[in-house]
């Protein structure tokens, strides 16, 4: 299913894209007064091989779950049950991507294609929209061998790529990403480390913890893991040595939105290296990619950078879930909206006096 | 009317404040996790006076339009008719503000408190929801007298307070300010240089111009205007002197708002340049203001600087008509909603492990 996801990214439309630049200059403004809106208007239009590009209105975030093995090193101040305790929250609704998403209008599904261990509350009747598509329950622990199998790998990959497929198919017409699971800005760091070739210490941060007492030993997970995976970068082999479930399920995702021609809103630093590892296997898929937030953690910006993505939010956010990219969503409409709905400066005033 | 309403503004509750950033800490996330919008969701708080914070569930932008008189000094590329066409745009619909307030569900309010020409639409039925109240047809030229008489301000500020109470009465639960104006950049340098002491240079750019052509001839009236007006910096005074009809209903819409506790966005540098003059008349009505974005108009971080407020958005707009303002809007309701519906995490896990 890779080989054919692969195949079906085409490249963004480089006429759609100038003709929503070239029509920003005739709207009833000054040209360039909508700043970043302009650019993403234009992206947009490029995204969908047309200007004006259509509104979305059925946004979704998928929120990738998965377990880590290297959590028994000893990297998070939170016990394992704890990602299963957050999918139950994501799916009862009270969860901060939930509050946020009902702000704003963007449905909320969850991807369970990890979780290690049952939660308190599971036991009970099985939660509503909880979406199980478990491949295996967690990773196996990095530092000891491959997290997981190049099969495995595959499969999270593409039970990404279905769901994905799925929520396009119902109607959803932009695709936010979400994670959770504890133990997972470990695994981005060593995935964003290894493909962007940036210092251990430069991308890895504090995570769920509350200070920055396990970050010397997170530091120490990663250098072991780029040792122990050595100077080849294969994508698909380092996906599967070093990543988690949630990040290949995300590049499942990822791929299957673009070759939609939908747009994906990243979120921070787990999402962030889910769409290193998608742009590494396929480079025509980063123009599908909207940043929706700088988060706190420091590796989010070195693979927004490595990515040529700006972002559009900065408010230190650094909780995951979706949360940053649910945020920015109504940006990306307003981006649509504003090619689509405004009226020309000829229709309002006369050309500048000179 | 100015002395009741400063009156009627009470300091925001403290202990408000202090019970949502305590609750923040009990939320199902890591401490401190979502960033700027915990301390929006206390600020929230403390303006309502009750913890959680009512989300605001009715926003407005009360677009504010004016003519200037300094327009005769050659500081703007457009002609002082485009104030009218642009109220007769954004009454239609059709403006940038427009497209933003559809998609975040805010509604628009045009508030014509001293719009000069009438535009070339005008003489066919009158708009549905042009809301006229003009106090005179533009102000006079700032750098040969005052902008206004002491008693115009005075009646431009009674306008914005009417009209924002009756927006509140109404059921408007958030306001947004936005100006329509040409030449009113150049006011509102005047106003932001007398009130922060920065200089003309540090205040004044390009506004709504093509390039930095007209900046030069923009400055020399700052500095004109600073001299006329002289070291005096009594609010009304200066705001009469140099300032816009529509800034002067800002003024009014912010102290009636904040009086009746309601939260207030601000855009740009025009409405950034009103809250200063609000500030200076009744310091407490800052703690009711919430920076929505930063203009790429060197003024308004100097405003909000000045103010202690740091931006949610910095997207490079520099459109006015409060596009900065409404786009923030969800992230208001965003931060009300996390502190209201989020489970507590001793619902969700046990406290972290050591």
């Amino acid at each position: 299913m890779l080989a054919e996801l692969t195949a079906a990214v085409a490249p963004v439309d480089a006429a759609a894209t100038a003709a929503a630049l070239a029509r920003h200059d005739r709207l009833a403004k000054p040209p360039g007064s909508l700043g970043r809106l302009e650019e993403l208007g234009a992206r947009l239009a490029g995204i969908a091989g047309r200007c004006p590009p259509p509104v979305p209105h059925r946004p979704v975030v998928l929120v990738a779950a998965g377990d880590h093995g290297v959590h028994a090193q000893g990297i998070s101040d939170w016990p394992q049950a704890v990602t299963a305790a957050m999918v139950h929250t994501v799916t009862a609704g009270r969860a901060a991507v939930n509050a946020l998403a009902r702000t704003v209008g963007v449905e909320v599904e969850v991807v369970d294609v990890g979780v290690a261990t049952p939660s308190a509350q599971e036991g009970g009747p099985p939660a509503p929209q909880a979406g199980c598509h478990r491949v295996r329950a967690g990773t196996r622990d990095l530092t000891v061998g491959p997290a997981m199998t190049v099969a495995e790998c595959r499969a999270a990959i593409d039970v990404g790529a279905e769901v994905a497929r799925a929520a396009v198919a119902s109607g959803a017409d932009l695709v936010a990403l979400g994670d959770l699971g504890i133990g997972n800005t470990t695994a981005s760091a060593c995935l964003i480390a290894a493909l962007t070739g940036a210092a251990p210490e430069a991308v890895t941060g504090r995570g769920a913890n509350r200070d920055d007492a396990r970050v010397a030993r997170k530091i120490g997970v990663v250098r072991l893991a780029l040792d122990r995976h050595g100077p080849d970068r294969e994508p698909l082999a380092l996906l599967a040595s070093v990543g988690g479930l949630e990040h290949a399920a995300h590049v499942g995702m990822i791929l299957a939105a673009a070759a939609a021609r939908v747009p994906v809103v990243l979120d921070g630093v787990i999402t962030g290296a889910s769409a290193l590892v998608a742009v590494a296997l396929v480079p025509a898929v980063r123009d599908y990619l909207v940043a929706g937030h700088a988060s706190a953690e420091p590796g989010a910006r070195v693979a927004l950078d490595h990515l040529g993505l700006r972002p559009l939010l900065d408010l230190d956010l650094r909780l995951g879930e979706g949360t940053g990219a649910v945020l920015a969503v109504p940006l990306v409409q307003a981006a649509a909206r504003t090619l689509g709905e405004m009226a020309l400066l000829e229709e309002v005033a006369g050309p500048p006096e000179g």
